[in-house]
């Protein structure tokens, strides 16, 4: 579990450092299909991490909207912050948690429940998932885009 | 790792069935990003599944190129068959098979070495990065993309 983390991590640090290279202008385009910018994206990988790990902590979800974080400097910055928290999770976790139970509210206030591992998973998916949509927009931008390779990350 | 390469498995089902309700043009066109079509990136997610899977077997690799497969119907039967031989493979994993090595020659004839744990999470995120890819062209098809959660299909 902790390489594919680890592997997002990684990842998600070489896009901000792709980042620096192209105008705000571009960073926060209104682009088709996902959350519909590169900024916007890269803030709501943040979110959705830290959330749903605070989650299975028992913390408080993030519920801020992208606006007041629309910066390159103040989207790293927040991934930076919750990384502090997420990171000690991650790394405590064990197979056992697989099957432990965490019980959430939809917005029609009905229980639902998922597996601490079935929520590990989908945050990892949901990353790597939105990379992709990076890789595409960054081609449009006519940029190379960051490599999505997980081998020749030193990560073994 | 099992549940990661059954959600791929199951989106990837998910997309041959999206790409029934619309047209071979627009399946093939050429797209910016990534490998170029839906089509093409549907059989290269094959492809590059099969291939690793079958080098941590000492099984040659598919090295046939897209052309000869170019319908929807081909790609399916391709993915149909080669899952036979990769999903008994995933299901025989066990943690110890992490540190393996698996050593190749680069075009150039020198050797590299891979851990069979890496090998297996880059096929998972090379799918799920791909598959990111598909969502933003489906919305420029003005098509709404497969849904991307791991969470709510019953994967746990």
């Amino acid at each position: 579990m902790l390489k594919l983390f680890e592997y997002n991590w990684q990842v998600r640090q070489d896009w901000f450092a792709w980042c620096q290279d192209v105008s705000e202008e571009e960073l926060l385009k209104k682009r088709t299909g996902g959350i519909g910018s590169i900024l916007h994206t890269l803030f709501h990988i943040v979110d959705v991490e830290f959330s749903w790990i605070s989650g299975l902590q028992m913390k408080p979800e993030f519920t801020e909207p992208f606006e007041p974080y629309a910066t390159l400097q103040k989207v790293t910055e927040l991934s930076a912050r919750f990384h502090e928290e997420v990171r000690p999770f991650v790394l405590s976790w064990t197979d056992e948690m697989d099957s432990k139970d965490l019980t959430e509210l939809t917005p029609k206030g009905e229980p639902v429940t998922f597996k601490y591992g079935e929520v590990m998973r989908h945050v990892i998916a949901h990353e790597i998932h939105h990379i992709g949509q990076l890789s595409v927009w960054s081609r449009e931008a006519g940029k190379v885009p960051v490599t999505a390779n997980l081998i020749r990350r030193g990560l073994f």
